[in-house]
């Protein structure tokens, strides 16, 4: 076993990628260990009990890799298992919601955030909870469109666009009958960050975004300084360590600290997920949790 | 127990209530035993032996509740699961695959069919062999965003017209460097119904379109006839029971005739449902099958 630091991210599919993707440069010397339980998802279609149980087993396996921290990069885990998780490791754990919902009140002035997720984790009403704990109104807007149109590979297509502005609309007339004012914008979804150039040409001049891929980046490098994980140092390293896709050597790196698990279907995990983590992934591992 | 017919329908989801929805006047003294197996959807993803189990599960359930003929309205069990579904089971088992494939090999001329379906199915190639055994040639057209629309109710939207638009051009073009010449077009996935509208503006003018919801209840209604499970008038029945969506006394006697059953999320189930039954679904019993 090597001596860097080992950090687990879990999701129920592929969509967490764009999660570890933005932590490679924040945590330039940790080793990485990804699970992605593509056998059972949706997660948002089962019981908290389900959810909660799958949640665990991957956390423990991920445990058993030797991870020091663990990050859970789903948005229905985030929501419905982060106190059982917590309770069934002994290493820290961060989840998507809560540093999507910090995040969000450190940017916005009104107040007032918009959401855009998943129609599961809008149901559960995830960033409301979490956004209310910061002082801030959320108003979720579902967008159950948005990841198959991403998994189709459209993300800079008209018909994405065309979506994306009816699902913006119909959030903005909310927004004004509730006599709410967001001047920031949430995505509350992991597959998302794959539509920032579009969302960029889309939003209002006046709204900005933030991705929770970005944000839980931030919030897990802070943190492991925090906790003494990671020495300051790090951060001077991340900004030399940003890579590009066409940096071949550096995506050599990457491959060799970076260790992916699926529950089912590798080849399509490894088709799909290349565009999530933005380079290739070489080798994925079938691994068998349960059923 | 009372002394009409008994027939179950089996889906991972809601999808096979399109093909309920043309049974009910074909059988129209038949009372009807619907199992939607939504909280381990989606099947496509998960292996053949899984599966298996899946289905074989369902359709003891259903033989429980003394059905005696069971109509698989799943496209990936009628692929993958149709033999052990048999084996397990007394009674007679019709798949949406095979009449899809049939119906196709009476239509075609040209003996070459464009078969639109989800991924799951094209990857498994479940028509390409069906229509084979017919001498069709099938070009399967994997059309992964038509479910996403369909369930988001953008039944008749000028976004999914120009998805439908760019599919089709897809397959057409495909079709053309194959050398082939679909005058057929086979809808094999049981949401897809509920385009019908919007196809009929869509294909060219050469095309006709079939749909295995609409050929299954035709193959469904000739073998009760043929097994003697159905009396032949229930054909002139079968034509005085046609009903409208707005015939209120009609519905409350399909209401009467139809039993639910649903792994997980009644609320979706009957809120969904009824679109694709095109009439309300009053009760839904929540079933637990194991897991």
């Amino acid at each position: 076993m090597s001596a860097a630091l080992r950090i687990g991210v879990f999701d129920s599919g592929f969509g967490g990628l764009t999660v570890l993707r933005e932590l490679l440069p924040q945590a330039p010397q940790a080793e990485f260990f990804y699970v992605g339980d593509t056998a059972r998802l949706p997660y948002g279609s089962k019981s908290r009990a389900t959810i909660a149980r799958y949640a665990v087993e991957s956390a423990q396996f991920l445990v058993d890799q030797g991870i020091e921290y663990l990050v859970i990069a789903c948005n229905t885990a985030s929501a419905l298992a982060l106190d059982e998780i917590r309770a069934a490791v002994r290493i820290p754990v961060l989840g998507v919601i809560e540093t999507g919902a910090a995040s969000a009140a450190a940017a916005s002035r009104s107040r007032d955030v918009l959401v855009l997720a998943t129609d599961a984790t809008v149901q559960i009403h995830a960033y409301d909870q979490a956004c209310a704990q910061h002082g801030l109104r959320a108003l979720e807007k579902a967008c159950p469109l948005l990841v198959p149109l991403i998994e189709e590979g459209w993300t800079e297509h008209p018909v994405t666009a065309e979506v994306l502005r009816i699902y913006l609309d119909e959030a903005l007339r909310q927004a004004q009958a509730a006599n709410s004012q967001p001047d920031t914008v949430l995505l509350g979804c992991t597959h998302y960050p794959l539509l920032r150039p579009l969302l960029a040409r889309t939003l209002p001049v006046a709204m900005r975004f933030l991705d929770s891929a970005a944000t839980t980046a931030e919030h897990v490098r802070a943190d492991l300084v925090a906790r003494g994980l990671m020495p300051k140092q790090g951060i001077a390293l991340a900004a030399a360590a940003q890579m590009t896709d066409a940096d071949e050597p550096a995506q050599e790196a990457v491959g060799a600290r970076c260790h992916f698990y699926a529950t089912d279907s590798i080849e399509k995990f490894q088709r799909l997920g290349s565009r999530f983590l933005g380079r290739a992934m070489h080798t994925v591992t079938l691994m068998d949790i349960g059923g």
